[in-house]
C-alpha cells in the first residue's frame, strides 16, 4: 500500500493545453476520488491566457465532464483549483506564482512541497526552470522538511547534445532525485508486469537468454497519422518520438538482468545498463539493420514540408552485446498509419534440439513464444506445441493465454494517475533516470548518423510499411 | 498418417461381455465408420453363450445403438462378424475357431492376420494362450506374411511372480512384438499428449529437472466406489487396479528422458528406466509415505468380506533415483468414492531465488505450477505470478490455460479406438512391454509389502480421503 503523499502544490505548466486537459486534470480528480490524495492539497495551473480561478475551474470542469464522480467531489475538488497567468519567458510570473503558493500558508505542507508539472514543450524546460530558481521556487530554497519535485515530459532532448545541456540547466535547480521523467508507457501495468512476469516466476529467468531464445520483435504500430501535429513531428520524427523512449524501454524491460532489489535505482541501474549495451549502429547498417518509412500523403500534412525526409516509420534490429544476449536479436518496428493499431512483446524460443513430432515442415523457430501484448489486448500468451488430436503424432501450433481485463475486468489505474501518484509520493523507479536518457539518445544519435541522407522509404497508409523493412531479418 | 492395417480378423474373447459391448464394438464400428480399416476384415466372436451368428449380431448391434451410423454402415459391418461358441479351458473349440477363421480363405489376408482380443480376466490369458497354440493359432504356425497379435488387458498379473509367469507363458506362444498390453489412459489423447508438450517444445526440458522442478502430484481420483464389483476388488484393490498401471504410467510420462526416437522401443526403453529407478518402499515407510485407505461401506459392498482389508485408496510418495529427479517427490494419490472425480498432474516449481513482490507471505512453492488436467477438463494450465492491477506492485497467482476441446471440439480419438487401431496398424508405442510390467510390480510388490499387516485407514464416502494421508507430503 501507498502512503499518502504530504499534503503539496502542484503546479502545472501548459495547464490550459490538451494533455492537461486530456490527462493530468482527469488522473488527479480521480485519484482524489480514490481518497489517494493527501487532506490538504491544491492545484496551480499556469498559462499565458487571462483567466480568473473561476474561469479556470470552469474550464478544468469541463475536462472531467467524463469522469466518473463517484463520491460528489467534483465541487470541493474544484475549489482547490487555482490559476495564475504566467509567461514562461517572463519572470514576473513566477513572482504571481510564488504569491499564490503562499496564500496557503495557513495549510501545513501545502506550501511547503511543491509539484511542478511541465506539460510544455520539453525544450521550454530550462527557461521554466531557470525561472522558478530566480523566483526562489528552486530545490535548494526548500524550506527544512519540504519538497520540490519536476516532472518532465518526452521528448527530453533531441539529441544526445541537448539531452545533456537539458541535464545540466535543470540538474542547476533540481537533484536527479527530484526530477521525474516521465515516459507513460512505464505506467502501463502490462509494461510493469513485463519485470514482475520475468522474476517473480521461476520459470522463465532460466531460458530468458542467448541459449534458449531465437530473437525478440518488438511493434509499436498505430493506425492512423500524425493527424494535426504536423508542426511538432516535423521536429521529431518517429525514431525521437517513439523509438527513444517506448521502443527502446520495451527492450530494456525485456533484457534487463534481475536488479538487486525493487528501489527505485536497484532498477534503474540494471535499465542503463542494458541501454549501455546496445551496439551502437554504423552507416553500414543502413537498409539492413535500419530501414526508416514515411506514409504517402505524410508530405500533404498541415505544417509538413512538401520535401519533408521525416520518418514515420522505423524497422530497427539492435544487438544487445553483454553476456545473456549477444547474437540475439531485437528486431524493433514502429510506425505511423499501419494496417493495425498493435503494441506487442514477442520473445520466440529456439527448436527442440530433436524434431521428433514431424508435421512436414519441421519445427519453426517460432514453435515456442511468449507474446506480451500491450494493446490492443493486454494478454501474455504462450505459444507452444500440442499433439494433435487423432491418429497421427503430429504438432498443432496452440495458444495458452492470461487476459488481465478477464482476470481484472474493473481494475488497473490508467498511466497517467498511477504515474502522478509515483511522483506525488516520491517513487522513482517508473521513470527515466539521466544515465538512461543520455545512453538511449546516444543508441538513436547512431542510427540516425547512420542513415544521414538516405531517403525514407514510402509506404501507402494502412499497409505493413515499407517493402524493404523485411530486409532487417535477413 | 496411418497406413491402413492389412487385411485381418480379430478374435474377441469375452465377446458376450461388458467391455465388448461397452468399448470395443462401438470402437471398431467407428474406425469402419471413418475408413481407418482395411477392405476386408472379420469379427469372431467367442463366448461360452450358444448363439448364432445372427443372434450374435443382434446383440452387437444393441451395443452399438448410440454409435452415430454415419455413412448409413452398420448392415454391412454387422455382416463381418461371427461367433463361435467357445469355452476357455476346453480345447475343442479353438479348432472350432480355427475352422470359422479359414472360412475366410477366398479373402487375401483375412485368415493369415490374426489379431486376438482377450476381453477376458487376464488370469485366463495363458490357458487360452495354451490352447490357440494347440489348435494351430499361435504364431509359429503363422504362414508367410501372415502375422498374429494378442492385445491382454489389465491387471497383467497380480504381483511380480505372476507377471513374470504369464509372460513366460504367453511367450511361447508370440513374441514380444505381439504382445500388447493395453492400459487404456496411454490411449488418451491428454496423456500422449504429455510427451508431445515436453518434447516438441524446446522451453520445458530445460526447467524439467530437480534444479527448478519442486515436486510432482499425482491425482486418480473417483467420486463412486467399487459399483457391482466387489468379486473383483476384493482379489485386486487399488494398489494394483490403479497404481500398478495408470498412475505409474503418468508418472512414467512426466519423468522419462527424451527418448532416441519414437520408435516403439526408442519410448519404451525410457520409460522402463524411469520403473527402475523409482526408490522401492521399506516397512519403514509406512504410514509416513505409505497411507492406504478403505471408504466406509466399502465392507457393506456386494461379495466383499465383512473384515475386508482391501484397500479403495492409496497416497504414496515416491522417489526417483536417477540424475534428473534425485531428491524431487512423486506425490501419488487415487481412490475410490472421493470427493470429485479428477485425474491430473501438477508439477510445481521452486520459487524464483528472490521474493521481491512482497505479498506478505513470499512465494510460495505452488508459485508457478504447470497442470495437465486429463479428466474431467483436458486441458495444460500454466499457474504463474503476474502484477495485480493497482498502486502496489504485488503479484497475483493467475493461470493461462489451454483447453483441448476448445481448439478441437470435434476430434479426437476415444482411448480404445485409438488402441485398437494402434494394434491392428502394429503400433506398439502405447502398449506396455514386458520389462515394464515387471518393474512396475516390484515397485507395487515393495508397497505391499511395506504394509502388510497394516489396516486401511477409513474414509468417508465423498471426502478427501483418510485424514493422515497428508502425512506423506510431512
Amino acid at each position: 500500500m501507498y502512503l499518502k503523499p504530504d499534503n503539496f502544490t502542484i503546479v502545472i505548466f501548459g495547464a490550459t493545453g490538451d494533455l492537461a486537459a486530456r490527462k493530468l486534470f482527469p488522473s488527479i480528480f480521480e485519484l482524489a476520488g480514490f481518497r489517494h490524495l493527501p487532506d490538504e492539497f491544491r492545484i496551480i495551473g499556469t498559462g499565458r491566457r487571462d483567466l480568473s480561478h473561476e474561469g479556470f475551474r470552469e474550464m478544468v470542469a469541463r475536462s472531467l465532464a467524463n469522469v466518473k464522480d463517484e463520491n460528489g467531489n467534483l465541487k470541493g475538488f474544484l475549489d482547490r483549483i487555482f490559476y495564475v497567468r504566467l509567461d514562461i519567458e517572463e519572470q514576473e510570473g513566477y513572482y504571481r506564482l510564488h504569491g499564490e503558493i503562499m496564500d496557503a500558508e495557513g495549510q501545513p505542507g501545502v506550501c511547503s512541497n511543491i509539484l511542478f508539472y511541465l506539460a510544455v514543450a520539453p525544450a521550454l524546460a530550462p527557461a521554466i526552470v531557470g525561472n522558478l530558481a530566480l523566483a526562489g521556487l528552486g530545490e535548494k530554497n526548500v524550506d527544512c522538511g519540504g519538497w520540490r519535485k519536476l516532472i518532465v515530459e518526452k521528448p527530453y532532448g533531441i539529441n544526445l547534445p541537448s539531452a545533456c545541456e537539458m541535464n545540466r540547466a535543470i540538474g542547476k535547480v533540481f537533484s536527479e532525485k527530484s526530477i521525474f521523467r516521465i515516459d507513460h508507457y512505464l505506467g502501463k501495468e502490462t509494461v510493469q508486469n513485463i519485470l514482475v512476469f520475468r522474476f517473480s516466476n521461476g520459470i522463465f529467468e532460466p531460458i530468458w537468454n542467448r541459449h534458449y531464445i531465437a530473437d525478440v520483435r518488438i511493434t509499436i504500430a498505430e493506425d492512423f497519422g500524425i493527424r494535426d501535429r504536423g508542426a511538432f513531428y516535423e521536429e521529431v520524427g518517429l525514431l525521437r518520438d517513439i523509438m527513444q523512449n517506448h521502443a527502446l524501454q520495451l527492450l530494456v524491460s525485456v533484457a534487463m538482468e534481475p536488479p538487486v532489489d525493487l528501489s527505485a535505482d536497484g532498477v534503474r541501474d540494471e535499465k542503463a545498463k542494458v541501454l549501455r549495451s546496445i551496439r551502437r549502429h554504423k552507416p553500414e547498417d543502413a537498409g539492413t539493420a535500419i530501414v526508416l518509412g514515411q506514409y504517402e500523403g505524410y508530405r500533404n500534412e498541415k505544417n509538413v514540408a512538401p520535401d519533408s525526409r521525416v520518418e514515420t516509420f522505423a524497422a530497427v534490429k539492435f544487438f544487445v552485446d553483454n553476456w545473456r544476449w549477444k547474437g540475439v536479436p531485437f528486431y524493433v518496428r514502429a510506425g505511423k498509419n499501419l494496417e493495425k493499431s498493435l503494441t506487442e512483446i514477442v520473445v520466440s524460443f529456439k527448436c527442440p534440439p530433436q524434431n521428433f513430432f514431424g508435421n512436414g515442415d519441421g519445427c519453426s523457430y517460432t514453435a515456442n513464444q511468449v507474446i506480451m501484448q500491450i494493446q490492443p489486448e493486454e494478454t501474455i500468451a504462450l505459444r507452444f506445441g500440442a499433439k494433435r488430436p487423432g491418429e497421427d503424432v503430429v504438432t498443432d501450433p496452440v495458444f495458452m493465454k492470461f487476459d488481465y481485463r478477464d482476470a481484472y475486468p474493473n481494475e488497473g489505474m490508467t498511466p497517467y494517475r498511477r504515474l502522478l501518484l509515483d511522483a506525488m509520493a516520491g517513487d522513482r523507479m517508473n521513470f527515466i533516470r539521466q544515465d538512461s536518457v543520455e545512453y538511449s539518445w546516444a543508441v538513436i544519435d547512431a542510427i540516425r548518423e547512420a542513415v544521414d541522407g538516405h531517403r525514407p522509404e514510402p509506404y501507402p497508409p494502412h499497409s505493413r510499411g515499407p517493402e524493404s523493412a523485411g530486409r532487417i531479418y535477413g
